[in-house]
């Protein structure tokens, strides 16, 4: 147990949504193979593994609201026999990883249908719900602008997986935004994280596009389930820092390498929110995500 | 004499301005040693290769400007004897070149008086004459941030340059741009061109550093000696494209690597002009060079 649950603290490959998804099977796994003998035993041992998931991504909103909302129906589940809690407690955790799923596939689809077909379509770093609606725009003929998105180059993954579709892509450095966003008839973005204002963290850069769209008129929408917002605000966010090294450029005495691996775009940026809940114009509008 | 141009031709080390420099100190040393017997066949001959080596830079401004202002000065020199007349065109090609040393020297000189003392001041890419104004400035106790500038990380080389002037040099990737502009105190950078209407064509990357500068009220400046200034428009403006090997990602099929070196900055996002002949807040008042 402690085990995997290291390998959830330690994942670079997955999003949160899919780290969420991934702890809810976890706690599902040991809801079946645990050695309680009692209903509040088995809960309480339960709570205790759900408190740990979430310690160990404190900034991951996903594993917050979901595990919080397992956590929050847990309490509410009949308590009589042990045996046949455990099944209601495995569905439950199915359930809110099947509404997860349906999130990102409804984001896809409304995505889809604001940006139309035969577009050229520009994105940032690497969403799994931009890559969902991409899987819906490829049937609609669309291109891509994909940057690079330094210093991982998740671009360049996605970019791969795009051109693999079948879509035409175009791949540029992040410093070229500027000369591609008029090219775009929309930019589409994931988020790490919803600020209780509406402000959006997303990987490096996502500022400087926000910016070149506006000041070209090109909507710049993001796609995000709500359950990724938080109450914090601006101020109160950390934006983690990464190890130099992964610049990939020589350290040298005197120069100090800098790798702030998200930045906050505000809200007057963002044309449009697109939730599984609706899509939003005004980050007043945006709502919560409800345990 | 083919070799020594085709070698300007193909240059990619040195700026402009350099450049320039080297097409007169070529030029000087042709009317050295040019076989020309009469005034006017050694003037013939100087302006044909003035013509070659403008033909083969025709993007650099400085280039066009000071060979073009040596080819207008030279018509009106006394044309007496040949080997009297070959000293004159030495110091014709001499003076320009010491000009536009000097016009390095004033715009850093004027950069540091702006800049102040202890400050952090931002720039992007790697422009000898913001490379000149940080030789004064390290005496003024600044601190760099200096940004990546992909593909071929001109800004690794300023930063090497600036921390082994025992400059505190930050090194980021650009797209932690706007994550970075706020700590700066000025953003101060180079230009390759200034447009008619003093929009700026700089290492792509440059509009987006302005846009992140404008969002957070910090001053932009661009220093740069009016003889980069041309008459063409930014609809007229030709943005080089280079070679996608540069980018150093692997190709694959589907995917088009674009790589548009230079970028267009416009006027509405520059708090000033720093030029030799003084600094314009402006983009109406700043000079051109006249030939």
């Amino acid at each position: 147990m402690k085990d995997e649950i290291a390998i959830l603290a330690e994942d670079r490959e997955h999003g949160a949504s899919e780290l969420a998804r991934r702890s809810l099977a976890l706690l599902a796994n040991r809801a079946q193979t645990s050695p309680a003998t009692s209903c509040g035993g088995l809960i309480t041992e339960l709570n205790l593994i759900a408190n740990r998931l979430r310690q160990t991504r404190p900034s991951m909103a996903p594993v917050q609201n979901l595990v919080g909302r397992w956590q929050s129906l847990l309490v509410c589940l009949p308590q009589e026999e042990v045996a046949s809690l455990r099944p209601k407690i495995v569905a439950l955790a199915q359930q809110l990883q099947d509404q997860s799923q349906q999130a990102v596939t409804a984001i896809a689809r409304q995505t889809a249908a604001l940006v139309g077909r035969s577009a050229t379509v520009m994105t940032h770093s690497l969403s799994s719900t931009v890559v969902a609606s991409f899987k819906i725009l490829k049937e609609q003929g669309v291109n891509a602008v994909v940057t690079e998105s330094r210093p991982l180059q998740e671009g360049y993954r996605l970019a791969r997986q795009l051109s693999a579709w079948g879509i035409a892509t175009t791949l540029i450095t992040d410093a070229q935004m500027g000369l591609f966003v008029g090219k775009a008839k929309a930019i589409v973005v994931g988020a790490d994280t919803l600020l209780n204002d509406g402000s959006v963290i997303n990987k490096a850069g996502t500022l400087l596009l926000a910016l070149a769209a506006r000041r070209q008129n090109i909507p710049f929408y993001v796609a995000s389930e709500t359950f990724k917002r938080v109450s914090a605000s601006p101020a109160q966010a950390h934006l983690e820092e990464k190890g130099p090294e992964e610049l990939a450029l020589e350290p040298q005495p005197g120069i100090t390498l800098r790798n702030i691996y998200f930045d906050i775009t505000p809200p007057d940026l963002i044309s449009a929110y697109i939730t599984e809940q609706g899509v939003y114009r005004q980050a007043s509008e945006l709502p919560f995500f409800t345990i």
